[in-house]
């Protein structure tokens, strides 16, 4: 009889956990959308009753996996404003990148946590520290673009990529929605790069 | 004894709705907000138990408020457009025209209204048909401008007069909030200026 010490249960856990989180976001991106928990059991590779085990309502999974994307999401993000050194472009690689985790289905965790009732405390702690965390690297690329009143115009540009999900959400394909959301935001970035 | 006409009883009927409607639309300039229902009779001139024998609730006041103001909200909007030909001119014109409207309190009765549970109902009879007639004079300007694909521009400079209100509740002045969505939203409109 094999021994089971506690670090091997702990272990295995971990990797049930690390299963059923992969499982989850390959099938939010291949579906843009979360599906059931027992579709996700069954790509991890467990019974559907297993899955409730490691997470006892689909309100923590979801928890969980927008927890566990959220530094990856961040990175994408930063990633991609490093490849330029303006503050224009980084900004626009900042609304870029956005659209494209949402287009890839990366937010629908989110999406569908949003949607579920009694979120508030999570939201609380978590949701709305994490999108102020993201409007971080805007604030401080408006301000060194020179514009005089960087959050506010970052809770504006904010807006328009919320906006440009929204489409996302309808349906428009990914490459129109950032066309229109380029469209719409450099005018207002290159104004001020004039003025350097 | 006078002679009560039907046509009498429904004359003073409509001057007491009237009354109430003036009272409610003068303290929601007054206060940036619709106050309860005691207050409203007492400026309509009316004892407290009065106005329910014509708003059985603060629902339907809220319903009837908004429906009133209405057509003098498109007729200061497309006013302040008429003043000016040049689409960009006539965009920013409209844009400041709605700030303005919010900050004088005029969309109070639109903001408690919307806080109300239950009102799906109205919001899909009413609310979003309005905001959606609201949209029109925007896209029509968008499109002499020139811009390709104006539905979804106007979505978007929407959104961006939707951030603008959001900063009044904060109570951010209106003149700096109309500078804000100025300078964010003028770049754009005149880089299509340019093309023409």
């Amino acid at each position: 009889m094999p021994k089971i010490s506690a670090a091997t249960v702990a272990q295995h856990r971990d990797e049930q956990i690390r299963a059923i989180l992969d499982a989850s976001i390959e099938l939010m991106r291949e579906d843009g959308a979360l599906p059931g928990m027992g579709r996700i059991a069954s790509r991890a590779g467990l019974a559907r009753s297993s899955i409730y085990q490691y997470f006892p309502s689909r309100r923590e999974l979801l928890i969980a996996i927008t927890e566990d994307m959220t530094p990856r999401w961040l990175a994408r993000v930063t990633g991609s404003m490093d490849r330029h050194t303006a503050p224009a472009e980084r900004i626009l690689a900042y609304l870029e990148a956005n659209v494209e985790l949402v287009a890839s289905g990366d937010h629908a965790a989110g999406d569908a946590l949003a949607a579920e009732p009694g979120i508030q405390e999570f939201v609380q702690n978590h949701a709305q520290a994490l999108h102020e965390r993201l409007l971080e690297p805007l604030v401080h690329e408006l301000e060194r673009l020179g514009v005089d009143d960087a959050e506010h115009y970052a809770v504006f540009l904010n807006a328009q990529l919320h906006t440009a999900t929204g489409l996302l959400a309808q349906g428009l394909p990914a490459a129109r929605v950032w066309e229109l959301l380029r469209s719409i935001t450099e005018p207002f970035l290159r104004s001020h790069e004039e003025r350097d």
